[in-house]
């Protein structure tokens, strides 16, 4: 247990510091080789490393819309159910989300607008491994629904027999996903950006994914030719804010759930009880006992931090240094300290908001910038799915009204041509010959 | 004159595609270096590199409040009043774009939120050079003032007398700007990146540089210590939409304006009537000979391409196939064809709107995407000042609403600590003691 006000500022900084990034040379030269082959070869090259890698009997990336409804009527009435429920919670919060486009006259004669449309094609990732994550599905495709992309494309991993997990294949279909391609990692990743014949080149690239996925994504987002990504990546985390009023119990289970994702996983209990403190950490132990997957979460957990802070104020102090992705906040009335609270990728209020309620169903987003990315980035909104522009519409009037604010500025900037575009108009405008 | 419809599809695309831009390994090892050093050395380093580039004599890193007010002073009336004009319609315009928090319920008991915050510190970047850029500080100020953004500094080079000049600091005091620094290139960028004893640590970089600032933008946006910045980096472009009813000398002028910028400077003009394009290009040379930029921009008009469409809608389609920064509409009833124009930075519509009223003072942003970025990224605006997060809570009932589908999706991705963190809240509100 770290007491929080015996800390130096330089202490401080080090009791909240998140694990280095592994930020290999190998691994860039790896992934800028897939990139490149995949540029090269395309299909073929997707193809292989599929092979290599998930499914060495493949010959199709298309997973066929037959086999998609197949596989989604496997799906127990139960998670079907769930899954329906999600889907709705996360559709009603993202329609709400949606902009107004904006008119408006700025001088008489001067009309300017912004719209907001949504993006043309956009490229999901959903990451292969043991369990399938039909939530990740959801969280990207409902909004890219909501906005009304044209072409929402899905890759991920396929399993031996060619096939994926029934609950991607349900959550895809209810997001009106338009194909899913049967192709994981940065080849997957390198062929939504670049294109190739079956794999449509798309606008952006969303999703979470292992260091491959990750680091592909860095580059294709560098190259003029590649697509833009939805946000830097980092390890998923969780900040506990908790009093002598929390249940020791819960605070537990929401550790151990972020600890869970991965032994890399940040789980940090900041409260102004001890007592809170020793009893969550017995907790902890506890329920690691029961856990099917305590062997991730327990070298998480080894890394887990408990702060003792002086007052729910310090407490909030920390938090906010830290801005977590996750941020749980069981103190008695959580959101009269809304206010105090600056930075956090999402947060979870009061008892009965566990962070599974958001990674899940309550409507949220679970793509969230984590590893203090919270500071300037945002939680992953219908907003990522559009693009905006302006337009400006001069009449004679508003090139009479504004022209020579235009003029005495370009020509202050030495834009000689730009001066001449506007005093051209002027000019014709007093000759009455446009 | 390039005939649009005799052209195969991958001459179409030559036809409109764009200069390479050098990414040499030069230039990242140089820019590498600078960063390192800035992190190193701190103040040290960035003063070194000013005074070697800038201005030999520099002490102060710091512009003082009081050399602020002397140089706004200096600014002669027309063009602060051109600027207070601009400073208005800008403000108007981003004003307009402040966006509403969310709040709603989801689930009886589920409570969603989404809120938008601005960004604590935003670091504007405006380049030194020849010519100063007031309209620059404006299309980057101005936001960062509406959005509230807490710390608002500007880096930009000194010139020799260890100032700069007026019309920057007359639209930074415009703007609430609250610190002005006395550095440029790759080491300012690192400086607001990475934070030195003088300069704070930003939370995102805005603006526009060469090929120093814009490589160094894209490095610190690539560390997880770094910053955010605006958009990808590219030059600048305009294509020009003209029937047989516009007027050429306007047309002339408005290519100009663009090629003005820069020999690497895009110009593109579509239009329908062959006549048009003889008489624009006739107009370019008349108005060539008149421009003092003439030096500058006939390299970039060598480069410019006129291309003769069968039809309007074909025009347009050419023009959604480049996606350009400026797009600048000269045809009859221009607003009718909004609807078909699928991508552009921005959009000026009419006789009227030539691209010096958006770069200027119609109340629109300056910074736009290029490079054919606008198909995936937005227009500069308000929102990119700002962040979004979210919240949830669940009441009792909430958890007994939403309980049971957390737990089965929780189940199906076999995230035993997730489903756990729920059944242990179910459980307690069986037992009513919580």
């Amino acid at each position: 247990m770290i007491t929080w006000s015996s800390l130096s500022v330089n202490e401080k900084k080090q009791a909240l510091a998140r694990p280095a990034m592994a930020n290999s040379q190998q691994l860039k030269q790896t992934v800028g080789e897939i990139i490149a082959r995949v540029e090269a070869e395309g299909d073929t090259a997707v193809l292989d490393y599929t092979r290599r890698f998930d499914c060495p009997d493949l010959t199709n990336l298309v997973l066929s819309q037959e086999s998609i409804d197949i596989l989604a009527a496997k799906v127990t009435p139960e998670v079907a159910s769930a899954i329906d429920t999600a889907f709705d919670n996360i559709k009603t919060f993202h329609e709400a989300q949606k902009p107004s486009d904006i008119a408006l006259t700025t001088t008489p004669g001067v009309k300017c607008e912004l719209r907001f449309t949504a993006l043309d094609t956009v490229g999901l990732y959903i990451p292969g491994g043991s369990a399938p994550l039909p939530s990740t599905v959801l969280m990207l495709g409902v909004p890219a629904l909501v906005a009304g992309c044209e072409n929402k494309l899905l890759c991920t991993p396929p399993n031996k027999a060619q096939l994926i997990a029934p609950e991607i294949a349900y959550a895809a279909r209810k997001c009106g996903i338009d194909k899913i391609y049967l192709c994981g990692g940065a080849q997957a990743v390198a062929a939504m950006a670049l294109g190739t014949d079956t794999i449509p080149q798309v606008d952006k690239i969303f999703g979470p994914g292992n260091s491959f996925v990750t680091e592909a994504k860095q580059q294709v987002s560098q190259r003029a030719d590649g697509a833009a990504i939805d946000m830097p990546a980092g390890p998923s985390e969780v900040l506990v804010l908790a009093d002598e009023f929390a249940n020791p119990e819960f605070v537990a289970a929401d550790l151990l759930s972020q600890a869970e994702h991965g032994p890399d996983s940040q789980a940090i209990l900041v409260s102004n009880s001890a007592t809170l403190i020793e009893e969550a950490k017995a907790a902890v132990e506890r329920q690691l006992a029961t856990l099917s997957r305590a062997e991730i979460a327990r070298p998480a957990m080894e890394n887990a931090r408990y702060i003792l802070a002086d007052s729910i104020e310090q407490a909030i102090e920390a938090s906010n240094a830290y801005a977590a992705e996750h941020l749980i906040v069981q103190i008695e009335n959580a959101r009269d300290y809304l206010p105090k609270i600056k930075y956090a990728g999402s947060i979870f209020l009061g008892p009965w908001s566990p962070e599974s309620a958001g990674d899940y169903a309550s409507g949220t987003n679970h793509v969230l910038p984590t590893y203090g990315y919270a500071k300037n980035y945002s939680s992953l909104g219908l907003l990522d799915f559009m693009r905006r522009y302006t337009i400006q519409e001069l009449s004679e009037d508003g090139m009479r009204n504004l022209g020579p604010a235009i003029m005495a500025l370009a020509a202050a900037e030495g834009l000689d041509a730009h001066e001449q575009a506007v005093a051209l108009r002027m000019q014709a405008l007093k000759q009455g010959d446009a």
